[in-house]
């Protein structure tokens, strides 16, 4: 029998699903899990991801660790490092461990406790994900962080990107995932143009921030497959 | 300016929307809001939506009263009426008053209270409904009853469907809306064959509910707008 695949679209909704013995993916594709998977792209040795403020500021003394945050699509005061991946495009976080906080992407990553594992998902890491699902053969929640609840086009579309991949060896269990297979379809041939529709996509590139929307909408410029193990994200 | 128009996919995501002076439509197209359109349209009075087959039993001594329920897409023992539409095409209902508890769609229903205005939507009353909005020229909110909260095809593809009706006049404010409208759009030219991807279509079929099925998935079989009036659904 093939393992099933499902996309809950919002934490609001985790409680009409069953985490046990599954694999969830964790999805902010705009923009903390594209982060996520850009720092280990680019060397960091792992990610940290922490539910408040405080929380990250607690790591403020440990060596090699660098401390990251993002309220509201913002740097929170007091911070250098954020959420866009353009700033981890780099040497400096090679070894680093960051301690990441963000809006909705980290809530997501903690209300998923239940699964057998924890892995993260977004455009940039699509095939290696999707490979790494294959290769594991264990039914799959892909669970989409949304903003403030609300359900998101970017989640949605990625979450169906990989059923579109894995549809042939899964069995779509729930509508979501069926929904969202067929958006994806629409939209795959060029998703940066497809969400301008997207609300998050106009009040990011009204931060000034097209740069991270065109990286965030590109599929596999990061393929990586970060994990959660013992409370922090690695390749 | 537009007025706005929104898509709420679950009641537990309701709390993620404003629901201040706007019309919610409610929709539970398999069965509640098609049966509920079907009554009033075949002539009964109205219809009393109540939460539990208790406040249903409530009713039964009252003359000119149906009492109907469902449970899990079946009919709770002791009940003669149930949700399928079919029942209600009869004069049997001219002038009566429905008494109706289902799964569902009451909930939903309830929920909305501080709405303006509640109205119900389905497949079956689709351009009435349209026609209706336009009229009303205030912002609308569609709120899927969804399957025991989570996500299915049914109530969010006949949300988009509105959508799709309004959308030069409306401003989509939610992501959902413009998902939705877009769905809609590819299951518009054959609503029942798209259908058996449903989860709960499935389901129906077992049930032996063809009828139903494609009767509750035919567009404005059933052209009234029923309002919520002092607690009753009326024309």
């Amino acid at each position: 029998m093939k393992p099933t695949i499902e996309i809950c679209l919002s934490p609001s909704l985790l409680h009409t699903y069953n985490l046990e013995g599954k694999i969830a993916v964790v999805i902010d594709v705009l923009r903390a899990t594209s982060t996520i998977c850009t720092a280990l792209h680019y060397g960091a040795e792992k990610v940290i991801p922490v539910a408040t403020i405080e929380n990250c500021l607690q790591f403020k003394n440990e060596p090699n660790h660098l401390l990251a945050a993002e309220r509201d699509a913002k740097l929170p005061e007091g911070f250098v490092y954020g959420n866009s991946p353009k700033q981890y495009m780099t040497d400096e976080v090679k070894n680093k461990t960051l301690v990441l906080t963000t809006t909705n992407g980290t809530k997501m990553l903690h209300l998923c406790h239940a699964a057998e594992t924890i892995a993260i998902g977004a455009f940039t890491n699509m095939n290696a994900l999707a490979e790494f699902l294959l290769q594991q053969q264990k039914p799959v929640l892909m669970a989409c962080s949304a903003w403030k609840d609300k359900v998101n086009v970017e989640d949605s579309l990625m979450a169906g990107g990989i059923v579109h991949r894995l549809k042939n060896d899964f069995t779509m269990a729930c509508d979501s995932s069926k929904m969202m297979e067929q958006l994806y379809g629409l939209a795959k041939n060029d998703l940066y143009e497809y969400h301008r529709m997207a609300n998050h996509f106009g009040r990011l590139q009204n931060l000034g921030a097209d740069f991270d929307l065109r990286f965030c909408l590109t599929e596999n410029e990061t393929p990586v497959v970060p994990v959660l193990k013992e409370g922090a994200l690695i390749k």
